[in-house]
């Protein structure tokens, strides 16, 4: 291997690679260099045992490197706010009550239609900076609030324009099919039917997202709209996921590994022969602990069984104005392993490796290993766990992407 | 009303005063001035009804303005790190084997009797900060992890150091009978008696504390010890609180109120004749959901007996390194209101009236109003419930503290 004047050596630090080539938890790797060339990883190696070299050399200083945390599930740009129906909830009224103002979900429909694309932009650019501060370097944003060509395309600008802005890669999701838009209301075919022969195919066509998502529940979508979806993505070469099994069991999790899919999220109420399914397609578990926290869920998902099928984890803020308003990945990190018995290796699995493969990045993101991106994060802690048990105090010192060190006030591109 | 050049008036704001004189919830005041003078609000009059002045008139640009936060109980001073046996439980080590390792507030005594002044500062700062970073201008320290005169002295030096480096107020808390120290592990009869005659006579006398804390539980000090502790202290004229009915109903609730002390703090198994007991004396009830949820708690407090009885419920973080490790008042009242049911205005009046009321600071902190503290936070919010709502992003535009605008750059003194 030859150094050139233009690369990086990070040196005197703990690397917790999560590459699983390293035996040790958390592929951890004691005083090695991680060389950096342009925007990718060259090289991880002992130290001391590079060829001479004039780069730059930077003093870890005994820090804790782990890859650039992975946020694979949210839902980041919509208008409005439900902190005003929360606190009618908490002060005894009744979801009935509530619905009928045209609460709920209805009212992020309605109030992200109205919004401008400044509007969007704005408050979701705040919600970024808070998770890019702790670390993010790779999000997913889902679509969903608008419920019509016009209005979902709307939201994926929106998410085309927070990936220009910000020094982050962003994976954009076509949730069209995540409630019937009020106009539908008595004719659910009907708006999947607009999705399939409008809305996907026109929006694929531009370029705007790079999967499709269906919320697939009793609330939701049945089994066989969330198939026509699929088909019809499948149609087209784009590769699918689903919201599925929060609520109940609707078989939502088979199906998705069916049509080789990404991911299943939520899946609190998943069986082992869906999760069978999703193992012999390695598709990926995403779990949602601050849903979980807010509405104050009991059904924990089947992690044990997830474990003896070998079904990869993932973990993820599921950010969104109603069920989960929280943009902190350390936070989610925490809960899922309090709420669920994660264990901190798993956590951080769930939200380096295992959240790369749930947006298909796996060969690009989330470990640090020579051809991955260099994108990643100097902590002040000693140990993986040190960075999200404790919640409050960020000990984030360093965020790096593209092989570039940021920090929180620069996040932001040019 | 005279203004003098050198008053501060704030104008153009809604005020959430907490002051149960006026009858909207929060005690909120659209179309008010609050007028600073020196570290004190001098008024809170409508808009336009101020005498002609020319002093300074910062414009609050219709944003919210809330009380400082007041985070009444809290153990921000230790050594040592107890993520590593919370990771050891995650991957299956069990309670006995930690134990035997020597694990659990063992430890985290240990390794603060080990630790110097400067290494406790610095640690404690980290979480300080993060907490003024979100709005605390008010804070409770305990000792409790020395367990004899001179580590428990140490404690309460860096408690003091603290209070002179940042700009806020600390309330310091004696909290000696927090476990009995392995030296006292036969007799811990033999520590309440040192307790009794040096350790708590000797530093009340070096002015190093306002109250006196006991942990009263199955697992901690018994009834009768507790109550040795509290005439003890009582002979002496210190305020008592306690640490009751966590894990099991003891009495202590009761107990204290016997004592006419500031607070019962946690309170899950507290039953209806303790919680008579506590609202005949007007004692505090300290809900600490951090620990609720770390520990995977199910029996919550009583909240709408409490309700019935008028009990003043104050929030509050319970920062420790064991149990609730979460540096963020913002976090705990989102908690209360999720797991406990409290509603929003409860979860605010329980980090500003009733927080300053589990002090005895109730006649100078936690309201807007005359003759009251300048201590107060200006919001990019509309209302309250937004402040707590979402998490992550962090709403907080100024920290005003004794009149003077600090931010999370400088919250230090000089
Ligand atoms: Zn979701
Ligand atoms: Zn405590």
């Amino acid at each position: 291997m030859q150094i050139e004047s233009s690369d990086v050596i990070w040196r005197n630090a703990r690397l917790a690679t999560m590459d699983p080539a390293h035996m040790h938890a958390y592929g951890l790797l004691e005083r090695h260099d991680l060389v950096i060339r342009g925007d990718k990883i060259l090289a991880v190696v002992p130290e001391g045992t590079l060829p001479n070299h004039q780069c730059r050399v930077i003093d870890a200083e005994n820090r804790l490197i782990t890859p650039g945390l992975i946020d694979c599930h949210t839902h980041l740009v919509f208008g409005g706010n439900r902190a005003y129906e929360w606190e009618q909830r908490l002060n005894g009224v009744s979801y009935a009550q509530i619905s009928a103002q045209g609460g709920g979900i209805n009212s992020t429909v309605a109030a992200t239609r109205a919004s401008s694309i400044d509007s969007l932009l704005h408050h979701a650019q705040q919600r970024l900076n808070a998770l890019m501060a702790e670390g993010v370097t790779t999000i997913e944003m889902k679509s969903g609030y608008g419920l019509d060509l016009e209005s979902e395309e709307k939201i994926l600008q929106v998410i085309k324009q927070l990936s220009t802005d910000n020094l982050i890669d962003v994976s954009a999701t076509l949730l069209a099919a995540h409630t019937t838009p009020k106009e539908y209301k008595e004719n659910p075919d009907g708006y999947i039917d607009l999705i399939c022969r409008e809305i996907m195919p026109i929006l694929w066509q531009k370029g705007l997202f790079e999967a499709v998502d269906v919320f697939c529940e009793n609330v939701g979508f049945t089994l066989a709209q969330t198939e026509r979806v699929f088909q019809a993505a499948q149609s087209l070469g784009i590769p699918i996921k689903g919201h599925v099994e929060q609520l109940s069991n609707m078989g939502g999790s088979a199906l998705i590994a069916r049509y080789h899919g990404l991911s299943a999220d939520h899946i609190e109420f998943l069986d082992q022969p869906g999760i069978e399914a999703l193992s012999k397609q390695d598709t990926v578990a995403v779990l949602l602990p601050g849903a979980f926290y807010f509405l104050r869920e009991t059904q924990r998902p089947p992690v044990d069984l997830l474990r003896q099928f070998n079904v990869p984890m993932a973990v993820s803020t599921d950010f969104n104005p109603g069920t989960s308003p929280f943009a902190s990945l350390r936070m989610a990190m925490n809960m899922a392993c309090v709420q669920f018995g994660l264990t901190p290796e798993e956590a951080w699995l769930g939200v380096t490796r295992h959240a790369a493969q749930a947006l298909g990045r796996q060969q690009s993101h989330g470990q640090l290993s020579a051809g991955f991106k260099a994108n990643f994060i100097v902590w002040d802690a000693v140990h993986p766990v040190d960075v999200f048990y404790e919640l409050g105090h960020n000990p984030l010192v360093h965020r790096v992407f593209n092989g570039k060190i940021t920090d929180s006030s620069s996040n932001t591109r040019g």
